[in-house]
């Protein structure tokens, strides 16, 4: 009888090569072979280094700094394994950086979002992977499945491991705020909403405000991505006038740019709490920002596949096996 | 030279039937002969009633009540046109029902809002028109252009010409504030967000709450759509405790049932304005209800694009003959 | 070794729950877990109780009575089964209304059972199983395979076990002609094949004649379906007419309306006998007709291939344990 | 402005080039240029000999003798305009030899009428017209417009003009006599149908039989088609038994082989009528054998989709150039 | 446990009937079962002759002589197979004689060899699998994973057992010249490339000529196929003229019609090693002609992907069972 | 009437900006206007600055240096204009860097110019125009039409401004030696292959040699695209060692960086003409290379597909018009 995980083969991208080490040690097997690189004009060039014929093929590739490069890289993984005869080629992307591009805000542009998934799809994808995808009617983007997976309860256990006492969480932002609320929720703590308005009839530029007091010490403001960190700093200030003592940051998807985190070493935000979807050097060797690895929660996702069980049961806690090896 | 006009024909689904006469008396134009009905086993039957060969064809069918029977007849117009050889289909929803559901929002479900744009496009359509669609994200769920015309300034001007002073607009939770303060921005007033919170650890249910002071005489609760009028009926009973003395409501796509009706009667709501994208007869002679016609504005968009105009320019200010024609 | 049963897994449909029942108890297993219902304004919403991560799923849903509902519902559980990541889903559709529509018969109409196939495959469904499909062209309207089964063994079955001597088929036209002597083959008589003509110059309505004389006491008028009940009437008094004593009419699927019913009641008509392909709830409780359960003959396909054996032994003859369980 | 006309380039495949040649008479233009020939080894190559860019393309080209070859020839063109910047490519298949491949009437064969139509629609063609086609249903194979035009108004004044008094319309099978009827209602006569029967249990081989009496002098025999002749003898044989003085047989398409011809003149056969939709060089100088040109019929056809008029306006009645030009 | 090995179906169309005799000799296996003949007006027609649900095919069909004969009964085999429920269908065709079409040389002609490719996808394959393709571009017409196999190192094993001494490879023009390396490397030989072209301004036509002196008593002229034998002729003049003893010739697609084998037997060519990739009965019984068959290299293949090994391991030596069996 | 030339809109993506502007003035035409950015993390945003509505947009974007940027942003124009109801969209590729990446000439890699053509198409390209495109094949990868002008007639005509006397025209390799014919019979001189060969049966690497002597006094050295000027360089060695006074070199697509420009200058090479197909900014000021803009002749062909003429006037000789505006 074959045994299920023979069938697995997982890859990694030119931008998740750590990531797929991690995942690889979490399964107690080995990343397949591949060879990539850049010719001075430009071109990418990809080669798989190893026969895949029949086997579940898991390409892991974040699309997050340098996204045009990673994604072109990514659709040449796809046609590699098709055309080696892969049984099924599944997208492991942490991190999809167009999913913001989801909708026409303005006339005239593109939905940048199902363009990608398009050409993902016409590359000859069989399943997508991604985890805190920025809204999501982006599944709808695709006919393949799409799994969402949540790093949420991940990111709370790390709180919750540090036992922070009288702890509110506050989502910047109306957009985020229903996502919010499964924070506060799995922590047991009060949510509070920042909403941008405008008090009277003046063209006064919209400020983020929060009504009423916030009777708490700690405030854990929490989003789904950072460039520059503004939005977090701005709401840390917000909290620091509503007396809060101490303001933690969390989110899941961290492309903070070097000047984005010379700014929040100088804010309120008392620690940055981020995961590795992003492979971004500047956030190594920093005392104030947490990094914990989303890659055995993927690795455990592979594992629920390849035995045919739910994701489902990664949702709302996780496995004991995936918080050992987090941290 | 061929005169542009002479290649539209606009159709009416069995659906839009009084939505099509005003289009068509907007334009001056006749409407499309056509013929439907349903077999007694429940089978919808079309048949267009002229010539449309090398025709510019605006087929007008709103999914909202009987949401199945009007999206299957619309896929066999879509068809019958595309095999009479139209030059282009233009698919005309008023209201799309299943846009509410583009989402995984629990597991093992189906995005129906993606499945129902595949049919269109399987079908043959060549564009879709709409107006207030649930998310923008559904445009991306299509792959041919999506034009989403927005009711806000035709609803705001009908406000503006009953000059209700000291006015504050309301939106009745989160997911709506975005497109609250468009409205707010067209009259000129400031905006406030209802949310959904819990303010203790205690697993008491959430409850829609305005924090800090709400200091005006009139209230304009603004949403898309409205089924049961419970989120109206309750936001409104929020306004009255913050002391507000008229509350009206203002909704594009109303689909409330009898009941709802009864209810909304007897609730603190002034008046409630929607428009007629729902041809619902539950509406029709009713003091409380005002109903608002984009039948007009959809004739405009259809007059823009047989002259290669912009659409945009429909999206901040309404001309003048959309105005005087429906009121 | 992986047991080839454990991958099945049968899902009902709102309108064939009973056969569902059916076909799980001929083949001993449990149906899979669902929920379906309709939101007051008309939506229809779908989930899947259980997870199906690779499962071959048979989703069992006709599409008679209110056929538009059917039919999207169809749609919505393909899509269902897909995104939650099933190995192959077969549909299974018992009776499929929009067969009859498959053609353009007159000019500027839609070919309805093509537009139902695109969608179907759209949806993402790898198989499609039937029962005495309107016409055999049809099965060309998708690509992907398509089983179409035969009752008439079974329905045979029912009258050779009643012994009814001195027997002739009738076929009420001559687009039923070929089919028939499927029938009269299978139980050894003679067919005979009523045609509409017109005996002379006039305009005349055509009627339904049977040239030269009928001798037997005994008729059985077999149709693939009806409505109305009334080519089933009128060729039973022109049996009378030729001296019959004793008339059987026998169809497929049954969509008769109440007054149909009541009709058939006062009709020539000694015995209707029909299967349950269509969930009629006005067939139920009566007298003059019997219903037999094509269920086990569609477990029975299941079952074959899940197996990988070929349908084609269901044509000509039916095993024992179908036979068994269908009366 | 434009003119309409200009736009048409009507070209001949090597199958239809006496076709085209009637076709651009009619129409008093030139046929498009080009080139095609096999090469040694059997590869068809084709070349268009003039500027098509943006042109309404017709490629005529019968599928009948030779199909394969011709067919392949048929994709290649429709490749070479599509590849050349046509602005659209009509197909025009006098004769579709495959249409008759169009349902799984025995177990694990390919339904080969839509496999040809997916090979035409893949190769880029945007219509198709046709002729009598096999069956309606095969309209529902392609996604794109199929026109499918009708003979009998014209064969049927070939035979109005020999005004042969005391006639009937007669079907050799059930399968034709719906088509049948169409025929005797254009010429005013009744129309019998034939039918393949067995009149007792034993496996006595099914005959060709006509119940009743025949009081007509002069009978019709009607089909679409005729390879060997076999069926229009058989019935005529049946005719003569009837007491028929003098039978007529009238088919759109003829493939009939030298063979045919022979047995057909030794026949009860008086005169056969045919079209000139397969290029049959047997068919010449046969004073049995009368051929009636259809290409008027389609000049006619391309001429109303110029102008942007109705096909169905041939489908009763014929005008009076195509009647002129046809005989 | 499912043995790989029973999935394995190989199917023989009708122009590679002794092809896949040798390749289920070579497997020990018995080829599928089926039937194929052409109607007298030319339709093919194809049938499966056993159940294939669920079985990986072979269906093996060479495309060289009569090349549209051949390929259309390939898509309706691929077609039969599909409708059928195998799991999978493989097309192998040894020679695809419309590979050569696979440019636009000339001005608005078609790309015959993409048109080929995408009817071959849309009827179904899964998988193709070929030798020797004249451009290796060609693979990309195809989205699905097309297998080229090498004949040389089995053709250049012929040579080896021959121990023919000082020995070149002679490419007859540039466009084989990259190719031609590969027979020179793996008998460590030098190559020469005889090339086209004009020595002085005059519009004298362009002759093959070989610069510079060429020391070897034997040379082996090489290239992918011949039709007319005379550019091979050409060079073995040219060999001659350069005081070459003995001149081999070898091509893997030998599509020689009489004619052309008989300018062969007067020709300075020694021996000429073919392929039996094309079904060419001229071949046959010529002491001039030896025949190499690639059928046990094809079987292995199909041995290597059943078992999920790496087709490449085929591309620079060869097994000892495929070289035992093929000469 | 409506103007043709009305219809036309060109824009520029990023990488082409120079290039539009030169086709702009060439058609006495303004640009498109348009935005386009890269955020900081790396996502590319685009947005079109004009009503396209109807329009036959033409979207120019050379892919070549940053490869990855410029072919994702070509995408989402593509997207946009289609999305904002452009009628046609154009994509002028001038270089398109992945057409190299044409075969899978190692096992287990991508054919990247499928992937490539696969994406343009499914974001909605309906016409590509490139030039001197690497392989002829590539066109084949496409399904819409792709038109491949040729730069070698106005590369010629540079050299015959010069009146270079006892010239050659030399391909550096097999390769090239095709294409190179056709510079040579443009200039009415004789062609010379150079050819990679060894000599003996050592395993000495491979050099490029030139058989036989060379009787000349100017070299004109051609290819289709450098990168790091090596293949020049060594073959301009071994024309000063044939005796050749002075080395010119050509090629139509000059992606060369800082380093190769260095060894340029110290090369055998009297002056190198390249095209500005790629916006390489290392090529300016200087002396030894010159550049020849193709904009000129795109913007003609643009102008002759506008007119409906066809392009291949373009591909033996150029109008005045365009070569007075190239050098």
């Amino acid at each position: 009888m074959e045994k299920k995980n023979e069938r697995i083969r997982i890859f990694a991208g030119s931008s998740s090569r750590d990531f797929v080490e991690k995942m690889c040690s979490y399964l107690s097997i080995k990343a397949g072979e591949s060879e990539v690189f850049q010719f001075s004009e430009g071109n990418t060039y990809v080669k798989i280094g190893e026969n895949v014929r029949n086997k579940d093929v898991y390409i892991v590739q974040t699309v997050g700094l340098n996204a045009n490069d990673s994604f072109m890289e990514l659709l040449f993984w796809i046609d590699s394994f098709k055309r080696s005869s892969a049984r099924s080629v599944t997208v492991i992307m942490p991190f999809f950086s167009y999913a913001k591009a989801d909708k026409k805000d303005e006339p005239r542009v593109s939905i940048r979002a199902r363009v990608c998934a398009d050409c993902i799809e016409a590359a000859g994808a069989d399943r997508v992977i991604t985890i805190d995808l920025h809204s999501p009617q982006i599944q709808g983007f695709f006919k393949k499945p799409v799994d969402n997976l949540y790093a949420y309860p991940l990111l709370c256990e790390y709180i919750r491991t540090r036992a922070i006492g009288d702890l509110v969480v506050v989502s910047p932002d109306a957009g985020f705020a229903r996502d919010a609320r499964r924070y506060g929720s799995y922590l047991g703590v009060p949510v509070y909403t920042c909403e941008k308005t405008r008090t009277d009839h003046s063209e006064k530029a919209s400020v983020n405000v929060l009504f009423g007091p916030l009777a708490a010490r700690n405030a854990l403001i929490v989003d789904d991505f950072t460039i520059s960190g503004g939005t977090l700093i701005e709401t840390a200030n917000l909290m620091k006038k509503k007396g809060v003592e101490h303001v933690y940051a969390m989110v899941t998807h961290a492309l903070l740019h070097e000047k984005a985190i010379a700014k929040l070493m100088e804010s309120h935000i008392h620690k940055l709490i981020v995961t590795d979807t992003v492979a971004n050097p500047h956030l190594l060797n920093n005392e104030k920002i947490e990094i914990i690895s989303v890659a055995p929660l993927f690795a455990e996702a592979v594992n629920i596949i390849q035995n045919e069980g739910s994701l489902s049961s990664l949702f709302d806690s996780l496995p004991a096996s995936v918080l050992k090896s987090s941290f």
